[in-house]
């Protein structure tokens, strides 16, 4: 019996592990549960699937589903040492790391520190800190295995292959709801329109980052530390049907590609599995229905924050960091209609542009620059009303 | 350095893995060559590559051949008991089977009796005696290596996954040149229009087969021996751009595939090196100048041999044999414009009928059967004149 512990359980890739693990019951059980503030649907989480510790963001709400739950042997703690317990907490085998945004990097650190295995669904943590995570890992044993549908299908087609073998990994995207818009129109697009995804259905600051490709851009620099794959091997390729998640291209001209429907059960299940695999009823691929699966070349007028990405998995350093932390923040005023869909993008360059890049080679170096980035960020949203 | 024999070195496999060697010749070298009666290639072979034994189909032609090359030390044998004696040369290292047909059956057993790699590019072998094969290489230690290209593909999927975990195998067909013709038109199709193939440049008989799709029908049984896997698991799409090769969806969802230019030197390569892989020259694949990927379900009404492949496959023990044998010998009745294009599968349905299965379960059983339905089929040819 695998011991499973979630961090960010209520969120798009929380519940759908939990879904995943209510499957396989007979082989894996919950031990930890980690949430932001939404209590109510932790409270049902807690009941089903009965973990011994949980946490939440506030002490007021920690105190508030303590009495809720009197009489269940649960321990309940909170804020961001209540989250990074459960990430160490001793009996778990595996830590699911969901926590979106930067907010997920100390807790990531933390199960990674404790050597078990770390199904990694918070991309952000490679991307301000894959040096630091990569080098914890090997002293402490933990294995990171992705939970992105591309970083999934990449481990998959690696399976036996050596990375120095690989010409070219290559992250499919779907291009998001705008990549047919008139360029000229992008600059009136909508929270509401940016958050209709036509493919996947994920937390909100996911989605936008779809529709910018940056999702991408970061899912780039994730692979490079995942895989140990170096700029000019990996490529983006946008392919709307979502069908083939990634494509590795090896040196001698063959090409490997792991596909599926497009549920993020699938991989959040392998990631558990591994290296086994388990039967599932989802269901199969048709691609006798499907009939066509397109693929175009990243239009960089579109996605500009793509070039963006690409300096920062060129440059690293505290580049990665300071994109992340701009585009949060960017993210933030548009869905909060500060600042309009295609000014995300000039707010990210603006600020990468005055970046001057330092080592960022610790995590307390690693957010410093978040913080100074984002209050960089913040002033310069204040500057442009 | 390998050391390489090619049996059936003058064809069109042959001929490519001459090239794959030639841009590896540090590491692989040609030791011995099997031909048919392409004296002058053979010829111009030798001298390129100096293999120390050579093999003909007559005695004139190898007498022929010995006194072009007098003072080059290469042995010159002939024969059936000559491609044997290649196949089984003391120094060879790997065998590459590229003998198209039931003439590859003799040879290939002697490869793989004599225990070492064989890279298996004659289907036929799979097909009439898969589980003969499979029980001498348990023997002897061969390793079989699969070079069609929807196999290589299976192979590289498969790499590190289990075949019990295999949901199902899908090999990819081009639908060859007759795919989007109208039904009632291809009675009319002659050898020329048969053998325009959309994509692969390949022998004349494995040209027809792929617009009858039996070299899919063939490659489904091959799959069969060469992972171990049974009827349900194997099945075909149509994939008008010969780009995806083969697909391996597992038991929880994903699907690997395989990919490349459409160039039978990546899987002949691979097969060579395997488990390594070499820098090769060849292009990478462009998806996003190739755009797009189609793919059809299998209209059996078109195809009606893929009718007549499946219940082989199911049913096993001689009908394979006669499958093939009959197939054979209508397809050579088509090429030299005896039947029609519509009549291969209507002769070859007509003998499946007839049938009456037997174990075929030894080399003699097997070569019996091919032999009786041969001249069944001669015979049948000979009374719809």
């Amino acid at each position: 019996m695998k011991k499973i512990s979630i961090l960010g359980s209520t969120g798009s890739i929380g519940a759908n592990t939990l879904e995943v693990i209510s499957r396989m019951a007979a082989e894996y059980v919950v031990i930890g549960l980690a949430a932001g503030s939404n209590i109510k649907l932790l409270r049902e989480q807690v009941r089903r699937f009965n973990p011994k510790i949980v946490s939440l963001k506030t002490k007021t709400e920690a105190d508030r589903l303590r009495s809720e739950l009197s009489g269940l042997p649960v321990r309940v703690v909170h804020g961001p040492e209540g989250t990074e317990e459960v990430a160490r907490f001793e009996e778990n085998d595996i830590v699911v790391a969901a926590i979106t945004g930067i907010d997920g990097l100390r807790p990531t650190l933390a199960a990674v520190e404790s050597g078990v295995r770390v199904a990694l669904a918070n991309k952000e943590s490679m991307v301000v800190a894959g040096a630091i995570l990569r080098s914890r890992a090997a002293s402490s044993g933990a294995e990171i295995i992705p939970v992105d549908s591309e970083h999934s299908g990449i481990f998959q087609c690696l399976a036996k292959e050596k990375s120095e073998d690989v010409r070219r990994a290559i992250l499919t995207a779907s291009g998001g709801p705008f990549f047919k818009t008139p360029l000229a129109e992008l600059g009136r697009k909508t929270p509401e329109e940016a958050l209709a995804h036509p493919r996947w259905k994920m937390g909100r600051k996911v989605t936008i980052d779809s529709a910018t490709l940056l999702n991408k851009g970061l899912e780039l620099i994730e692979a490079r530390w995942l895989f140990g794959l170096g700029p000019s091997q990996l490529d983006i390729l946008i392919h709307p049907q979502s069908i083939v998640h990634s494509l590795v291209e090896m040196k001698d001209g063959s090409t490997l590609a792991q596909l599926s429907v497009t549920d993020m059960r699938v991989p959040i299940q392998y990631a558990l599995t591994y290296p086994e695999r388990r039967t599932s009823d989802l269901s199969s691929l048709q691609l006798g229905r499907i009939r066509s699966l397109e693929f175009f070349e990243v239009e960089e007028e579109r996605y500009p924050l793509i070039g963006l990405a690409r300096k920062a998995l060129e440059t690293e350093k505290s580049l990665p960091v300071a994109l992340n932390a701009a585009n949060e923040v960017a993210v933030e005023a548009f869905l909060k209609r500060r600042i309009g869909f295609t000014d995300i993008a000039a707010v990210v360059g603006e600020i990468l542009g005055k970046h001057r890049t330092s080592e960022a080679d610790t995590l307390d170096a690693v957010l410093s620059v978040d913080r100074d980035t984002r209050a960089q960020t913040e002033k310069l949203l204040e500057q442009r009303h």
